[in-house]
């Protein structure tokens, strides 16, 4: 079966994908765009990180797009994707353990004080402040997918009190020591009882926007934003207003509408913004490409291929 | 039962811990130091906290000193501290939760970098480095008391490959999934595999200055210190050379020799060094005020003591 490689990499990033996705599927020849020879015509899947628009056109024998990343925003606003292909988001478990991680961190350095002793030692200031217990802490996770899952199970275990909220109830159902909740109505009651909000929605038209002005207004005076999903989810001037005026406490962004974020943006030196250049969760080559190599033996075998977007939800 | 309360506090904090022992064992008259009327010949029992020197002679009737701290090397060097008094050191569940979570923090940080995105934010630096597995970093905990238990069992519970080692075989055996190791000898072999240290061992004459040039040494290029016990368990000129050369990569440090951190010291500005003003595990006088009940109670009834200092081990 001949497979495409198709993605803007670092340049020593795209060669190790390309040498660890062949040692997961020998069986396969594997493609770089680009690459000399390359048959067109027989291209039977595409692996993609974020492809250059038309990347998967003129591909006639395509029987699957499997994306290296978990959100496909960009690849659906791709007008050369073809409708009729099957495309697979990546649902890789090392990359939903990172997350939680990334989580987990930044949710215990807002419970123990954690970013406020940073800022103390950079002034120089001895100040020891009170400690709180993990119960004490409530967390809002928005999204329920792989990744909001193993977030909020993360926390739960941990102690923190965790709600869950996804936006449609036909979703998966949220994990015991979860309390579950879905839809637009019920979000404006949780809001002001959850001291942290996590964000892992998808990105979608519904979801463009959410973490603005009105959002932030429900949360509770001193309440914490931790952005891991979209840039796009968050409105930063409504965002950095909530900051300044003190009605929230503190940001942790991993995402930003433009990546790399630019210097000269208020983020980068706003004390209560911690920031991260989009790395709560990096695909995991290791374990990623696994997951690349059984959608492609079902492919080949004609079985179930796992984790396809639905293109109307957008996820 | 007549119980005095002696210690250094903050002012507002000997009133609320006043207030909440009373509140957990209400059959005690309760006496502040320095209290109108205080009648130390019926004093039974001193509720402590760094008290001052001599604060424990002429109290003939003395039959427990509860200690509110889990460390006694202070304590110990009293020589007003009566030699033939049961003293009991703090062990509280909410204090072992809290250093395993402050032992966490530090460890994911070290592990996905979270202190060097710190550094980056504030050079605006948009720079995304590689992530690693929590099953790829290699901790080590020195000590297995209540809060060294907790630590590595919390530290293996997220995936990290945990090894303890305690000073002496004669203490209690390691959690499961835990590999456990005493004596000093093999120490030398347990640092040059281990990337991580977490010290949580007792202030001894024999552990006093462990972590010196010897220790740090022995450990690998680019391993990393996290000192949760006492300053003087580290001998600091020598962790500024290891850390200097590069041969460490940080080091997390929330005690120190001398408390409050004078503001000249060099580790309040050295770019590898992350400083806590003692607060990595503080007692929670609300589960602390019950540990000090029971222990009261239990003088009363003339049942067991619990955690008791044997006085030869020092702690």
């Amino acid at each position: 079966m001949h497979v495409l490689l198709s993605g803007r990499f670092e340049a020593r990033e795209g060669e190790a994908w390309l040498r660890t996705l062949r040692a997961a599927a020998p069986w396969c020849t594997w493609w770089p765009e680009g690459a000399a020879g390359l048959p067109r015509d027989a291209i039977r899947a595409a692996v993609v990180a974020n492809p250059a628009p038309g990347a998967l056109g003129a591909l006639p024998n395509l029987g699957l797009v499997q994306s290296l990343w978990a959100g496909v925003e960009k690849l659906l606003a791709d007008v050369s994707l073809p409708a009729e292909v099957p495309l697979a988001r990546m649902v890789d478990p090392a990359m939903s353990t990172a997350m939680a991680e990334t989580a987990l961190w930044a949710v215990l350095s807002l419970q123990r004080g954690f970013f406020d002793y940073a800022a103390l030692q950079a002034a120089t200031q001895w100040q020891p402040r009170p400690q709180r217990r993990a119960d004490e802490v409530t967390v809002l996770v928005l999204g329920l997918g792989a990744m909001g899952r193993a977030v909020a199970m993360r926390l739960a275990a941990q102690g923190y009190r965790v709600s869950a909220w996804r936006a449609s109830a036909a979703s998966a159902a949220a994990p015991a020591a979860v309390a579950s909740h879905a839809g637009s109505a019920v979000l404006e009651t949780l809001l002001p009882v959850h001291e942290v909000v996590v964000n892992l929605l998808p990105l979608t038209p519904a979801t463009r926007g959410l973490l603005g002005a009105r959002f932030f207004a429900a949360m509770p005076r001193g309440g914490a934003i931790v952005n891991l999903a979209r840039g796009a989810h968050l409105v930063d001037d409504d965002l950095l207003r909530a900051l300044d005026d003190g009605h929230l406490r503190r940001a942790v962004l991993d995402v930003f509408t433009t990546e790399p974020l630019p210097a000269a943006h208020r983020y980068w030196r706003h004390p209560q913004v911690t920031l991260l250049p989009h790395v709560a969760a990096l695909t995991d080559l290791r374990s990623a490409s696994g997951v690349v190599a059984h959608n492609l033996q079902a492919l080949r075998d004609g079985a179930p291929i796992a984790h396809l977007v639905d293109r109307a939800r957008g996820y």
